[in-house]
């Protein structure tokens, strides 16, 4: 070893180039859905890791770099995964850091940074006073990150803190050169040939301060901290070695501060020689390393007072500064980097995942978002239910309709404009499906042009294929969807949905309108689906808690009943002879949006609720004893009336004389398929005979509630 | 006369051209607006009054039009602009009709076309033989008109019968040419100047049928026909002269089949000699003019048998064909033809009109129409709010945000989409305002980018006058509309604008929302507008009737409460250190929609009652005492929550203490104008000292139910 001679200017401080954040998107993006999914408003501190590399380049110079496996990883995330990165890599030097992300704007900037900071630096006081730095070398090099993520905006205010302890007095800078310059050639290959060796060993290759020791005979070896003490004597050279992340000829990387503090500490040397590794295109590079001489002398009365007081910690710094070296926080905006249908989705998602914060922490948006809704009518229920639909995060939506968008449509119905009616009108069904791509791009959005089959409303010989058709297309329909919301505009094209979803089982929703009063009910489960071997675990779990499960295998009366449960006769023609005012939409326009509103909340509900389509109609009596739900109470029917501004709650067992969902009809379209529908459709009064209805009406005079259903019928001109 | 010999072939039949409907779109949009505004469901028949003219072109040969005349004036129409119309016009003959208008295509088909035909017969057959068609030959032609008007499409099935009595045997041709043929140049120009003589004069312009009289001395005259007897004798030879529509060369019109019968049963003549009167370029015209001989003889069996049977009515014809002489209901659609804004606007009102039929008599679209909607946050509300508005036929409407659409918006706020959002997003209030066109383009929305000044958000000296600025621009806007809704995110953003309208006494309505509540309610009248002099009539004519009429002439603390009566503080800055889920929307979707639509229906409760923004507050067991209103009851607060399902009205009276509304804050306004409002932004304790808040807050512990606001807060960043 050449050393050189001492500096003219023996006073000069050594000065180090500070670390620079270099946060990679992808950590603020894994932030952004930890703190949406997992954390909640937890404002815990987390641990996190920085990486750091030697020297490579100068673009890079300096950086502790910030990556999305920086964070810890969430619960269910593959650990193997991680644990393949953080293998020994000493472009991906581990740091311990510690991040404080607030939940609002005004905490963030409340933060006592002075605190955070000391108590980072004591942290790496007390581990070099413990020797635990002298093992683990990583943690003398620590950093803080404070943040505030603008989920909304996606923007991030945040600043680095790298903690350095300051020694007092400061070091001086005796020498400082090329390490070229300060060996002989013998040294110097030794010296890269020990380098290479440390730093692609995976033990040691991201182990970044070490002990570079120099034999009388020129050979060079590199050591652990640890073996300190054995490299004193027999004529050795000590330098202390660093990888240094900065690449300027006249300083040393920040992590050379903590490093002399705890030579100065744990060894009390008063001249240290260092070596600031660097590397060049992958190799060590020691025109690029430097050597340097330090003094780091402390006055005899101070070390004595340190030793005495163990709550003593040095002053540290290390707030990062911005370009113009003022001491401000940084904001980065991802929002213009990204594409704009993602930020539309995680936009989406913000909006519900915020909900699980406080409000809602049980809320099951992957249900949500993966259930299958089919909506029967695209009228004024139709257009609302789907915009709820997709503000609750459900994504597969597909809406049926064989009508065209009429001038009067688009003030009652939200998918429409104007537009839409020019030209004869588009069809309902696909003007609602690209309005619905126009509100939120990433929606998996369908539309079916198609009428549905209705009884009473007799088929001619010639059509009967084409209507047959129709009845399988939506058989066919039903079966690919998870829920069925009946939103058409007459009484009997309810019929034929009722009856496939209670023989599928399927969850289906009703919406009716009067013109100032509304009902909206579920149906119950199928007649003929809860036999045991489709009897599912949790109802079986539920089953005695809940007691009176009004499910068909406690007892067939206590299933829920649909929308013709009631009724006492089969569905019939019903739009023939309406005048103008029943044809239209007669209906205070404040109604639809609350029916279809209530009609997506009890579709949340349902989907929310242990036993789903098996629930028991719950209303505020009695959901007192059965417990409620996180959402509240799971009514089986709500009405409510805007002439009274009330709404109530009901409840409706189902019907063995129910035309569209009694035992002996779904058994009977279950034996006969389209030749039962058929009959359905040509003679009412078989559904009324086949029933039991006949007998009924001629015993009883009941009187039905008749609900003016919302309509929007295409009278055809047959003169 | 120079009189042509008989015929060689005398037992041709005489042949007419039928009368061929022409309906101007006129008609049809009359019949439109009388259906809809005036007539409802009612069907019973209309008269109506068609025209025709002698024959002046061969391109209107034939036609019987109808105008929008023909339809009875409308209540409140001028009388005398009509009465102009029906001033004698040759051009204008009136023929009497009737109008069958059904109010199904059911029951326009189901129509017995016979029985109608055949009692119109009756009415002419009466008034042959009482004589008044002697003193009145209009009556000789009268139409028939059956229609179904399919409002919502513009489209019209309709079908004419002009009423012919068939005369047994049938009336035959002796003789058939053209005027000029059988007239002396002397009798001719005679005959020409009578004629142009009688078309002329308003007596008898648009009289029809006539005599010819012409004398031995080749001088004519034209007489009416109850001169018939008169006209005997003295060598006088005699036509049945008649203003003939047709131009055909070999046959009469259609008016002469009636007269023919008339001619018969009246004057019991044999062989007539008729003159087809037509002109060209406006004159008589003897070479198109026809003169006809028919034999019309009666058996006088049959004869004697008529005279004896009082119900005897002649065979009737005269059902319309159409061009291709078929038996056929006609259909015209506007729709193609009409300006597609205009259509949206008949659309949007038919909604509406077709409410009063039946549901809603009392409903008053004229105060919807011209009412100004003041619309403080185009948020999640907001938007809905004005979509309910335009529903509900409210035309004039300003939006006012300060915010932009962000990411998150659209799927919730129902005016926006996806595009919206793009380049940083458009203004809200402007995007909101392009939405509302694109629904409906004949809406007059405004947009106004501003933030309201809050209290409890204190201001910097050199953002005074900015702030005060928008203070009086707040206090201009809500000038010059009739309702303000509050909709805005924060408490303290209605805190001004309640301040303002109980000031001006406007209508003020809040929606606000928490996780999964809501609730509406009006602000009650203003503490200071009560006074005697601007107490309305209909208000004295109410008060004894109500009885306990909330108003503050009556009590002051009666006077129903508004947004802020039930604090005990006053408004405070509340969005800072709001968590993000706090910050947003976290509401369950279904609430914001609910809630608007209640807003808006209270609203037109409220344009609905006698007494309006005076009215008391009402639920389900006061309004029995006071007499319910059509449109149901009128609340002061409807409050409700999708976990219960259920739905409240409450009602709350206005309080001495309140920071917003009392008569202390409202003087101190008046009299201390913007210097109060700053004192208020910068010094919220001003406001609780002011209104005593602060004595009472020392002297109770009230728990204050917090609604939690929706949120849209952009925060700044102040680092
Ligand atoms: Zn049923
Ligand atoms: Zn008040």
């Amino acid at each position: 070893l050449a050393m050189a001679e001492e500096s003219s200017s023996p006073s000069v401080l050594l000065q180090f180039a500070p670390f620079q954040s270099a946060v990679d998107d992808g950590f603020w993006r894994r932030l952004s859905s930890l703190k949406l999914d997992t954390l909640g408003i937890d404002q815990s501190p987390i641990p996190i890791t920085g990486f750091y590399a030697p020297c490579s380049n100068p673009q890079v110079s300096n950086y502790l770099t910030l990556l999305p496996e920086s964070l810890p990883p969430e619960a269910g995330e593959e650990a193997s995964v991680r644990g393949t990165l953080s293998l020994g890599n000493r472009n991906r030097c581990p740091v311990p850091g510690i991040l404080y992300n607030t939940n609002t704007l005004e905490s963030y900037r409340a933060i006592d940074k002075r605190s955070l900071l000391k108590a980072e630096a004591k942290k790496i006081w007390e581990e070099i006073n413990s020797g635990k730095a002298e093992e683990d070398s990583a943690v003398l090099s620590r950093f803080l990150l404070i943040s505030f993520a603008d989920l909304k905006k996606w923007s991030f205010h945040y600043w680095f803190a790298f903690p350095a302890l300051v020694l007092d007095p400061p070091a001086t800078l005796v020498n400082l050169q090329p390490a070229t310059q300060c060996f002989t050639l013998e040294e110097a290959e030794s010296l890269s040939a020990a380098c290479n060796k440390w730093r692609s060993s995976s033990l040691t290759a991201d182990v970044p301060f070490f002990l570079v020791s120099i034999a009388s005979d020129s050979n060079v070896a590199i050591r652990p901290l640890r073996d300190w003490a054995v490299c004193q004597g027999d004529g050795q050279k000590l330098l202390f070695g660093f990888y240094d992340p900065c690449n300027l000829p006249n300083n040393p990387g920040w992590p050379l501060r903590n490093f002399l503090a705890l030579i100065c500490a744990r060894w009390n040397m008063e001249k240290v020689c260092f070596l600031c590794y660097r590397e060049k295109h992958g190799f060590a590079d020691l025109g690029l390393s430097l050597v340097g001489e330090a003094l780091i002398s402390v006055p005899q009365g101070r070390a004595a007072e340190i030793g005495k007081d163990p709550q003593y910690v040095p002053n540290a710094v290390g707030w990062e500064l911005n370009i113009e070296k003022k001491m401000v926080s940084r904001r980065i905006s991802l929002a213009q980097s990204m594409d704009p249908t993602r930020l539309a989705i995680s936009a989406a998602d913000l909006n519900l995942k915020l909900m699980r914060w406080r409000a809602l922490p049980s809320l099951n948006l992957n249900s949500l978002s993966t259930i299958k809704c089919l909506l029967l009518g695209a009228g004024t229920l139709g257009c609302q239910v789907a915009r709820m639909l997709m503000a609750w995060g459900v994504r597969k939506i597909t809406l049926l309709d064989s009508g065209r968008v009429a001038m009067s449509n688009p003030l009652r119905q939200s998918l429409y404009t104007f537009d839409d009616c020019l030209n004869g009108g588009n069809m309902k069904s696909v003007a609602a499906v690209n309005s619905l791509k126009r509100i939120f791009p990433a929606v998996e959005a369908e539309g079916v042009v198609m009428a549905i089959p209705m009884p009473g409303h007799p088929v001619p010989p010639q059509a009967e294929n084409s209507v047959l058709e129709d009845c399988r297309r939506l058989q066919d329909l039903i079966a690919s969807h998870d829920v069925v919301f009946l939103l058409t505009d007459t009484r009997e094209s309810r019929w034929l949905p009722t009856l496939l979803c209670a023989n599928s089982n399927k969850i289906a929703i009703t919406a009716a309108l009067g013109f100032d009063s509304y009902v909206v009910m579920r149906h119950g489960a199928g007649p003929l689906t809860c036999s045991s071997d489709v009897k599912s675990e949790a109802e079986d779990a539920l089953s005695s808690q809940i007691g009176n499960l009004s499910t068909a295998h406690v007892d067939e009366r206590q299933r829920l009943g649909c929308y013709f449960c009631n009724d006492v006769v089969a569905p019939i023609d019903s739009t023939s002879n309406r005048t103008l005012d029943q044809q239209c939409t007669v209906t205070r326009p404040g109604l639809a949006p609350i029916a279809s509103a209530i009609a997506v909340e009890l579709l949340v509900g349902i989907l929310h609720h242990p036993v789903g389509i098996h629930a028991p109609g719950e209303n505020a009596t009695t959901c007192s004893a059965t417990g409620e739900q996180p959402l509240g109470i799971l009514p089986h029917q709500i009405r409510g009336s805007l002439s009274q501004f009330n709404q109530m709650t009901l409840i409706g067992h189902s019907s063995n004389s129910c035309t569209a969902c009694c035992s002996n009809v779904v058994s009977e379209y279950r034996r006969r398929g389209m030749d039962f529908v058929l009959q359905a459709i040509n003679h009412p009064t078989y559904l009324e005979n086949l029933t039991g209805l006949t007998e009924l009406m001629k015993s009883m005079n009941t009187l039905d509630v008749d609900w003016d259903d919302e309509s929007d019928e295409n009278a055809d001109d047959m003169l």
